[in-house]
């Protein structure tokens, strides 16, 4: 049994770089950024009115005018117009640009208007006042989004701003989320004493949309040849297998050995953890991947896509976690999460963390993943234990917003202690 | 010009009952629940197996038998099977019912099995080991998750177990997001030197789909009659109108004058904020809301939908931001998330705090809405100012990851003082 630091690292040698594709930018929100974004012009790309009021030549002013005769009228989205008699003043607009021989603009706000005479009762303004210059913000050319962004609607807006309509980003990989067990019936289905309703798959499927991957799910019996015979066809179909159950040692827990007989090799089998302890990790190689490329995916049509493709090979990489639904969740936040987003590329190197509420006692020597409910008091992140009903309460996963990971070496943590935290709303 | 502070308290005020709707839970990601969810049965809803083993009769394990034969297989999914001879043992998996007549379950590694025999060295084991009790974590009727809640991924694996294959929740609110400006060009245009790309709208759509909203959008020339016949209709069809643009002093801010003299009743216009000053607000009463029942929202077809109407009347409220990217992003995010949550009944009271990194100082007595960095160091979270290129610059946000929110009444704020943060990524 391995812990769970090092499952951390075997999977996340698996990572895998899906290639890019070209979508719309306003589908991209979520995902990440495969190209740098540079300023296509200044910004502002021209000496930009940033008040409304008059714009005057500065000298002018300076030499004890006061006075100003309105020659014409600037509005944004309207070419450069020109002073014509140095002594007049043009009426500008937010957003405008900046007319040709004024230098200052004086805001409405101190300025009085009467018989097409514009009065200032100022001592002093400021040469280039209220005059955004161009190229202030961003010159042609600078990176304005570096890549490997996730994009967000920060982004959006920018994206918008240098007209990128299409925007390079990360492919998703292809996933089927797999669930087993014969106890299993559709949550439409009223359960007979001995029978449970299906729920994994679905937490799974809402835990991948948060990714904003969309993936396809399969319930599958405890029937060996048909587990085989479906999961040989999974291996060609897709880059990521979720399962969920029959991971352990029942009887019926086929996973396992089905993906051996199949040449799925194995990388590990049972994290010194809780919960989550049977988790069985591990990856095919597939030789032909042809079909994969007509991916079903939202937003993928009609765009450019490029696979890569690493010597016409790819993995399959293959999550077992066990059925529980709370070690089902574990596993998807605390290995697959990290592990799409190294393959992704993003740079998550700043784990957070949080402070310990209340002093906890875990026996045995493993890491546990302690289900918390996060307040910020002040700047500082507290964890509080929703201890509920032991770790397989999925309903407590509904009162907590985290996991507090607690270390394998020790069986007491101090309240006011520190430990990585893995968020999950 | 009042303060943020009012702004806020004056928006909440505004806030709406938008009624509920029925939608398949597993697109319910996002939404607000509008109903308790209580468990349908017992959790787990019968004495359940929770290791791979053999199931045994504790008092005959007492009494000092450590051979038992294999009578029966209890699998998970199977009614429950019965012990005929208590010396016996039945192999029972995972989520299997307890069989009769055993009460303690040896897991599979610590038994040896050959030739149909079950042998156990040990020299005690615990009543009722390994056995979930049913009702344990959960019993018929507990509420399993509150009204009001946001429902997230760990929601929807609760809502498939209880079986609710549909869900009521708060319906959304019909938007659109209006841009105006004739120097706007669409985002696959090349401007003229005069000109900029409209980025806003895409912003804010990006913004709102953040909340599972999906607007429409509109861009309005600065011609005033256009606006005004285009708005009337506007406030018949939608419940919020956001505006980016045409509401500070300048000859084409057409917007709060149209509002005005349509009946929108203005409730404030400037803010003692920056970015965002020229922010405009406002509601109006619409007697005939009828067509707005024809909602075009993603997820509402084919089910139910309510309506809470008020004596047969509506109201539009209007956020009119300013057009400056940074205004618009921060009126969305101070002013429209709180009023939707509050429509939503979302309690936000636990407001998110972080603490400065470095001294800032900054000048006129306006709530400054500082963009910065955040970094979760050891469960504080520390805040640090991106101050770029002033608070206009729209790709500092791509920089930023939140909005410090520095109060109205001084100018300087030390290194490890606290101030409210707005989170936007």
């Amino acid at each position: 049994m391995i812990t769970s630091k090092k499952a951390l690292e075997i999977i996340l040698n698996q990572s895998e770089n899906f290639g890019t594709e070209e979508i719309p930018f306003i589908e991209a929100t979520g995902r990440i950024l495969k190209e740098e974004i540079v300023a296509d012009r200044d910004f502002p790309p021209f000496n930009r009115v940033s008040m409304d009021g008059i714009a005057v030549s500065y000298a002018i002013f300076t030499s004890g005018q006061r006075e100003f005769s309105i020659e014409n009228m600037q509005a944004a989205g309207s070419e450069q117009v020109t002073l014509k008699h140095k002594e007049n003043c043009i009426e500008a607009m937010t957003g405008a640009v900046l007319p040709k021989n004024t230098d200052a603009i004086i805001p409405y706000e101190l300025v009085t208007i009467k018989d097409g005479k514009a009065t200032v009762n100022l001592s002093e303004i400021k040469h280039l006042q209220n005059v955004h210059l161009q190229g202030k913000d961003r010159k042609t050319g600078d990176i304005l989004i570096q890549k490997n962004t996730i994009i967000s609607p920060a982004e959006i807006g920018v994206l918008a701003t240098v007209g990128k309509s299409k925007v390079k980003v990360a492919k998703q990989p292809k996933i089927l989320i797999i669930s087993t067990g014969d106890e299993l019936v559709e949550v439409s289905e009223i359960p007979l004493t001995h029978q449970i309703r299906r729920s994994n798959s679905y937490t799974l499927v809402a835990l991948l949309e948060r990714l904003h991957i969309q993936a396809d799910t399969s319930h599958i019996t405890d029937d060996k040849p048909l587990l085989k015979q479906k999961i040989e066809q999974f291996l060609t179909d897709y880059d990521v297998l979720l399962f969920s159950g029959a991971v352990s040692k029942g009887k019926f827990d086929f996973v396992p050995e089905v993906l051996d007989e199949l040449g799925v090799k194995k990388l590990f089998h049972r994290v010194k953890q809780r919960p989550g302890k049977p988790f069985w990790f591990g990856h095919a190689v597939s030789l032909d991947i042809s079909e994969r490329n007509g991916n079903k995916f939202l937003n993928t049509n009609e765009c450019h896509s490029e696979r890569v493709k690493r010597s016409e090979e790819s993995h399959t990489v293959v999550f077992a976690f066990p059925g529980n639904p709370v070690s089902t969740f574990v596993g998807c936040v605390k290995y697959f999460y990290p592990w799409y987003k190294k393959s992704m590329g993003i740079d998550s190197k700043n784990r957070q963390k949080a402070i310990l509420a209340e002093d906890y006692f875990f026996k045995p020597e493993l890491t546990y993943f302690l289900q918390v409910k996060l307040e910020n008091n002040n700047g500082m992140l507290y964890a509080t234990p929703i201890t509920g009903n032991g770790s397989g309460d999925l309903a407590n996963l509904a009162d907590a917003d985290a996991f507090l990971e607690l270390p394998d070496d020790r069986n007491e943590f101090k309240k006011g202690e520190v430990f990585p935290l893995i968020k999950y709303r």
